[in-house]
């Protein structure tokens, strides 16, 4: 973890939920859509491949874990998991929690919408169907 | 692999280059990207946390491996990986090797752009410039 720094672009972006063991564990301020981000605590990575192998399987295990679990508390239609950053360089993944009736359905979410952040009250509550989330980290 | 069949729109949409040991490997026919897809040969899975421990390790590693020969292949800027399948159900694992001068920079490609497929003496030498990667397989 040494010298690892959250993108200023991701703590402007959104709120810190938790950490895992390899990421920490993001939630956009975008309440168009359940939208969270796994960030791996590395120095100075862009791409997968560059992690170690163990932290790539880590990665894997602790997105499939988030998106299980997300799945069940939104009772998700479809999971959209990305590593895209042509933005913003530091690795980070996606995990857009999608239904069949939501504003851009079926095309995939970024870039399309500016986000509409979260009252305080829509916060609080959804801070409390996260909590299975954060409990079990 | 019992009862695996390559979605029929998948098997439109691009060429098989080869098999991993848990994923098909396909290019997409369309000229404006070099664009590849891993798909699991499971049958019935929509999403990565479906798939079993030991069969997400592989995905990342295949994943990982193919990233990388791209990048390199391809002196690509970016790769996008992405799980989407909001219209394919079979899931299927994008990767987008990205220019800073690509028409669709800096957002992802899904959904943008109609496919432009290959001529036929572009593919040749599309295979032949993908040569290192069949070998390696």
């Amino acid at each position: 973890m040494q010298d690892f720094q959250l993108h200023s672009q991701l703590q402007q972006d959104c709120f810190l939920l938790g950490k895992f063991k390899l990421c920490q564990v993001l939630l956009v301020n975008d309440r168009q859509f359940p939208w969270f981000i796994l960030v791996p605590q590395r120095h100075n990575i862009r791409e997968i491949y560059q992690l170690s192998a163990d932290e790539q399987i880590l990665l894997i295990q602790e997105s499939s874990y988030l998106a299980e679990m997300l799945t069940s508390i939104f009772n998700a239609d479809k999971l959209n998991i990305a590593a895209i950053g042509n933005l913003v360089p530091q690795l980070h993944l996606h995990h857009v929690v999608r239904y069949q009736n939501d504003k851009a359905w079926p095309a995939p979410i970024w870039g399309k919408f500016a986000a509409v952040p979260y009252t305080e009250q829509q916060l609080e509550e959804l801070l409390a169907r996260l909590t299975p989330l954060v409990l079990l980290q």
